[in-house]
């Protein structure tokens, strides 16, 4: 296989299949330094855009009113996995803004976390919004309708205000114009966010640094990224990438998960930014993509990899818990030269 | 977006993903009609040899002996739902030969179908090998050992008559040496089998058309394939493509889904085989893949297009239900120049 550009699925000897990625790696003035692929394609941003979505939470003052802890805060940037922590925290945030979970309009799915879905079954009770893995995101969303004023009924809309600050964050954090960012709907019902590869990297960049910004925006920023890198676990929970490469991290790193197979990273030490994108969408590849990235720019010690093994050659079992295969990087980034 | 080679996850304008496929056309003369991308491409067959597992079930007289029926042989080509009319016979098909599911080996894995699994949770049962979707390729396996007196303990390992059968009847109707074939282990525990896909669509030709062989391995295929196009809900079950497309096909088409990706068919009326292999693995993009290879072979009249839309263009929804996007084939085959 002579191209260089991809991670196998290895069964046995043999290569079974195979994934193709386009990643940037820009700092935080905004240049790109290493790229694999094509950095200027343009890609639903899905839930890396979590992060960012909760900026205007903080910058409102919502989150401080409503007493907003890490846990909380990190908790709105989560896909989290309907752990009881997860659920019983979503609860607590919307009781303090007087609402409760009937406001969420994520829609359904069954709780990432088999026990829960168990739960449920067993207590003869029906899986409700609460439980999708959105549920903090757009918790956070309702909490600052709700500060502002603003309607809680169809926040999830493009032209609601909530949606509309978001909007803008996002094109400011990511330095690209609001309207060359193309919407579609999210997985959960809310807008989400069409950028290049690049300027996702640029935007982590940025909030890895935040001093970049003003005062209130650096403030919010730096709240959600302490946040995130003080409680992981409220970000994705048991066994879930985000949550173990952010403990192993211990507090410099912090990244996202989107889904079809987008994983964004922020630097607080080195102020760099990394942006990967599965193209064909596998989640499977996000992890091994993005720790090999780290590896290779020589990020992580040889403790931290050893810690983030198994996200970093994932192992396929068979339904005998035998090993068959894994997954391996074998990619390299390219050293970009700036004209 | 220039290359044809491929199916687009679109969601709202844009594309979002991609998958890259290698397709072969054969006929049963073994002339490659038509393809996509690399049909040399060597890849494990997965689940798609089912079919072929299923030849030495037949051959060897244990069939017949324990009174299978065409819902029987279906069972046996089966990646199962585990609905209740799977589970039920793949407990009569052992008790028949007078085993049960305890001999099963091939591990467990949550039933696809939603409501065995929450059934046995509500009855506080454990999740057995009898859910397993290859629960009735294991049983043909088990039966076939019975009846030719061979140990029906490590029926599953390569070196098991049973096993051996099976890899040189899918040498000999695939027509590629056994030597070459690459063994490596499936997700069930038994071996699986990698080919080259232009192989693989020769394989399903000559069962299409099989006069090729001498009348005991005519017989087993005829009966294998008639079973599929008779009970197609025993291959796959409720909302499964592998049914619905069988029951289009009213009789004429026989198909069978391996994981990563792969989809073979073969074409009673023509005599032509199919082979699919996404090479990302997402199964998502096989459905898609067949239907639009038949399209262009114009073997579906409009009719079944129109019956298998969801399948041709599958619509993704959101968890509020919302259509906010489609998978969409729009790659060209090429006719293939023979030297």
């Amino acid at each position: 296989m002579e191209n260089r550009d991809l991670i196998e699925a290895k069964r046995g000897k043999e290569v079974e299949s195979y994934h193709h990625m386009n990643i940037a790696v820009v700092d935080s003035k905004g240049d790109l330094l290493y790229h694999l692929g094509d950095p200027e394609h343009k890609i639903y941003a899905r839930s890396s855009m979590k992060p960012l979505q909760a900026i205007p939470l903080v910058e409102t003052g919502a989150a401080d009113y409503y007493y907003f802890s890490d846990a909380d805060l990190a908790l709105c940037t989560a896909s989290h996995n309907g752990e009881p922590m997860h659920t019983d925290r979503v609860i607590s945030i919307l009781k303090r803004a007087g609402l409760d979970d009937s406001y969420l309009r994520c829609g359904i799915h069954n709780p990432r976390w088999e026990d829960t879905y168990r739960k449920l079954i067993l207590e003869g009770k029906e899986i409700t919004s609460l439980y999708n893995n959105c549920s903090g995101k757009h918790s956070g969303m309702l909490v600052t309708a709700k500060y502002m004023g603003e309607s809680t009924e169809k926040y999830y809309e493009l032209e609601h205000p909530v949606q509309q600050r978001i909007l803008s964050v996002i094109s400011e954090v990511c330095d690209y114009p609001k309207s060359e960012i193309a919407i579609g709907v999210d997985g959960c019902g809310v807008p989400v966010h069409a950028l290049p590869i690049k300027n996702l990297a640029y935007g982590f960049a940025r909030m890895a640094k935040p001093n970049i910004f003003d005062d209130k925006r650096k403030y919010a920023v730096e709240c959600i990224t302490n946040a995130m890198v003080s409680a992981p676990e409220m970000v994705g929970g048991t066994n879930r990438f985000c949550t173990d490469f952010m403990r192993a991290g211990k507090g410099r790193f912090f990244g996202k998960a989107g889904a079809e197979g987008v994983y964004c990273i922020g630097d607080k030490e080195t102020g760099l930014g990394i942006a990967v994108k599965v193209l064909d969408g596998n989640g499977r590849a996000s992890s091994p993509a993005a720790v090999e990235v780290l590896a290779q720019l020589g990020l992580l010690n040889n403790n931290q990899l050893d810690q983030l093994k198994k996200w970093h050659y994932p192992k396929l079992f068979n339904t005998r818990d035998e090993v068959i295969g894994e997954l391996n990087p074998i990619f390299q980034l390219n050293k970009t030269v700036n004209a």
